[in-house]
């Protein structure tokens, strides 16, 4: 078995380990047109900060490592410019000689990753643009930091952008964001990016919607970025992070399938079109577990998976890719953002029916000090309860409550099984009805119709005549504090006594704080005949919609 | 609808607030012993040593509360004497007055509690003996601390006493555990326990393992302990706690069946023997979704969880305990010890079948800062590959593992499914392969036959002529540092050039620090024709199964 690896990083890193694993004698080459292979991708943002204050530690391997524990033949410096399919070899140009050759294989796996786009503007190549990939550029943006950037501009307001952001920001570097959508962080829903938006403003990083540049020009200051909106910003330091295309054009140039945003198309078993040529991590398009639509999904853990999978299938092991449900997450500062499965987006997009509820509780008791703060959104099928999407923002702990609902994603759970679900609780890691615990009661009881839920779109949406009594249960002092427009103040303690104040034949939309006491007031309003629904997660959810109000 | 509540804390509160909701109309009365209802028990310790600085955090909520928010007739320092099922009534005594008086109910839930077990020997009733069960309990000890405690021994090695142990710890008081059987925290495996042991020791904890308490004498210093060893130990103060009880006298006193344990005995639905008496939380027998088996769960998560399933039921929703796997944890300092599932003792106990691996990752990726180490063990159907049970000790990041486990052991997830898991990772959260997908692939690869694997005690115990062969495989300068007696050195990187040092005719047991390399090294071994199996966990975990070697 001669097995040949076109690219030596995530995917095709493991792919080659787990190759030498299970056969000692197969010849294994693994090209790599960079300099390093196997390296922290993931760091980069945090090296240019100094978080990471050690360069070596980016290289989670070397050449050097997998030749001597892997017996690879690894190849550096090496780029494959062809594949003959029907000659079963590739040609590589080594770009240190610039000699060309030749090799042959038996199986060939592609793990060529996918390159940041660069948009073609006017200015695009000026000295002080950059995208990040690797560890080139990163030393480019860290050598340019060190000498003489005041301000940056930020293209794009996905993961790695906001990763910068911080670091840039811990520098003292003045930062700008531009997004060309209406909000950061697009595949989540726009309300649960709020806490990272109020947390950028906290941390002094500018943010712009729904712009995009439009060219870039020098200036005495340095560079002078033109936006959509005429606006202009001075940077001495632009980056673009406005996604990635997979780099398709071996498999193309080949032949091989793609599909129609570029990735390479393969099967359950990382095939290509040609069965001897297989696929893996962000050059390929995998299927979404969810929705069963083809995705593209730029992350390090599906790429390592993928190797590994690809690497089992090219020594006969018939192993399948479960395909991806998206988990993704951020750290900005002491926030985190996290999710996984569908949003409700997609699931709009797709016509599919759910049910969504909102919870804000603390990620431990909160009666033992440090508890922060999160709001935890779950999509589920409104039939069958069926868990169809999380997503999280907050402090700690944002991340193990995402990673829980991730496996009951996974194993096709329902939000009656949340309720049942027996976690860790002492009070520094929890508490005795774990958020977790709270959002299947919360789903279940709307389920089970006994919490009667409507969704606060549909309340503000609602401008009829018999739109419903909008009744604001929390404190008089807390309703002074801030309210919905046109809710009328009944605390939930002195509900029972009160009734008589609320309109018998009119919808009632209850609300609270986060939707405690919203729940109960609701179901005090239900057995006295009152026509009522909680809003669910209270005032604070109506905070994400509306955070300016 | 009249329903009796006895017991006001966990779940007896939660009861009566279901019960509530589900109905405003019902008469609802919980009586309650003690002068509080629904404190956090969870939290006593804390509040002595002072990390919980306020008492009223400790009041989860207070019988004025659940009177105006859920129309509750909550009756504190009220005793219920007797239950007169004939006449379907019980006996409350006011403990404030001395008044006796009946109560008539259509339903009963007992939420009576457990006990801390106080055994009969001398002294047991000295001033500055304890044991904690309530607030009225933490006062006495929070005001003894406050005057003239130098010395504090603890009886019982278990979760509450080890949390003491750190409070007082952080008071400056000197403290020695006293434990009765071989190991702490008897629910976990004791290889499991040895980072808590060495983190009492760090922390100036003194632990004496296999001794009980015979005897407590008053002496000029205050307290004499007198161990079953002969030795004598000196403290001011002097706290059990060896276990719990079921206060399932009511419950027997009524003709109740009880297990034999003392546990109430109740069936899916929370019913006891009586049909219209349900019973809750610490008082009750439950089965452990594992085993089988009966078993008593002293926890409030599983307590608010049952207490809300005995109102379903009474109010007709029929509503089932799932029955509880176990799920605990402990924090030490920075030390985190959590499980959930099977213990390999109960396994054997039970002589069922397991396979099990242990791994020693890091909570997040090793190239950004701050990354603290775990072990992780797993315990498995060797067949299906049935996840039984799971124990982690180690610093941050333990329980979100073994919160991840949980919900695999609740979907009856195999260790392949852990491989194909999609956690959340960015540098800060944990790793491209979390911890969780590694357990899965060195599980998963033990049950394919792809990486034999042999546990460390079966090497240990065999002294026979053909043992096998103990190859160690890490760098000359790590064996020298300390290794497994008997090993012989070949570091993996020089094994293929090596192999002929090595026994044709003997089975050879490899181990590196943690598993990594000696999987590769196993691997390398295999194909070349040796009958080869890796030490799972390595060097690392033989220092847990011999801490002091």
């Amino acid at each position: 078995m001669k097995l040949l690896i076109v690219g030596g990083v995530a995917g095709g890193a493991s792919a080659a380990a787990r190759a030498r694993r299970l056969s000692e004698d197969a010849e294994i080459v693994v090209f790599e047109r960079g300099p390093d292979v196997s390296f922290a991708n993931c760091g980069l943002p945090y090296y240019i900060g100094g978080e990471i204050a050690d360069r070596d530690k980016l290289l989670v391997t070397t050449p050097e490592r997998l030749r001597s524990r892997f017996k690879l033949d690894v190849r550096t410096q090496s780029s494959v410019e062809a594949i003959d399919r029907a000659a079963r070899k590739v040609r590589v140009r080594n770009l240190a000689t610039g000699q060309v050759y030749e090799e042959s294989f038996d199986k060939l796996i592609l793990a060529t990753g996918a390159a940041p786009f660069r948009p073609s503007i006017p200015g695009i190549d000026l000295p002080g643009v950059f995208t990040l990939r690797n560890l080139q550029d990163t030393d480019q943006i860290k050598s340019r930091v060190n000498s003489h950037v005041k301000q940056a501009v930020l293209l794009g307001g996905g993961f790695i952008s906001l990763e910068l952001a911080e670091n840039l920001a811990r520098l003292g570097i003045s930062t700008t964001v531009v997004e060309k959508n209406d909000q950061i962080l697009t595949p989540f829903d726009k309300e649960m990016t709020s806490p990272i938006v109020e947390a950028m403003a906290n941390k002094g990083v500018t943010l712009l919607l729904s712009q995009s540049a439009e060219s870039i020009e020098q200036s005495a200051e340095g560079l002078s970025v033109c936006l959509s909106s005429g606006q202009r910003l001075t940077a001495q330091l632009v980056i673009f992070g406005i996604g990635v295309r997979p780099e398709n054009k071996l498999a193309v140039d080949a032949g091989l399938e793609v599909g129609p945003r570029g990735g390479i198309r393969v099967n359950d078993y990382l095939q290509t079109s040609d069965p001897d040529i297989y696929a893996v991590g962000d050059a390929i398009e995998v299927n979404d577990v969810i929705s069963g639509e083809k995705t593209q999904v730029p992350l390090a853990g599906p790429a390592n998976r993928q190797g590994r999978i690809a690497a089992d299938n090219v020594f006969g092991r018939s192993m399948k890719y479960r395909g991806t449900q998206g988990t993704a997450i951020l750290g900005f500062f002491d926030r985190t953002a996290a999710m996984t499965g569908a949003s409700e987006k997609v699931l709009r997009r797709a016509n599919r029916p759910f049910r969504k509820v909102y919870i804000h509780p603390a990620h431990h008791a909160g009666y033992y000090p440090g508890a922060e703060g999160m709001v935890l959104k779950l999509l589920f099928d409104p039939t069958t309860g069926q868990i169809l999407g999380a997503q999280g923002t907050g402090g700690a702990g944002v991340d193990k409550r995402i990673d829980v609902l991730a496996v009951a994603i996974q194993a096709k759970m329902t939000v009656f099984d949340l309720e049942e679900m027996e976690l860790a609780y002492a009070p520094q890691f929890g508490s005795a009805k774990d958020p977790i615990n709270m959002l299947g009661f919360v789903a279940g009881g709307l389920l089970r119709g006994e919490h009667p839920q409507i969704d606060l779109e549909t309340v503000l949406a609602d401008s009829s005549a018999d739109k419903p009594f909008l009744l604001d249960v929390r404190t008089a002092q807390e309703f002074a504090n801030g309210h919905i427009p046109g809710a009328v103040n009944i605390p939930v303690d002195d509900l029972r006594s009160r009734l008589q104040e609320l309109p018998q034949d009119r919808k009632i939309a209850v609300y609270c704080q986060v939707g405690q006491r919203g729940y109960i007031a609701t179901r005090i309003l239900v057995q006295k005949g009152f026509s009522a629904a909680n809003i669910g997660g209270g005032y604070k959810t109506y905070k994400l919609f509306y955070p300016a109000k």
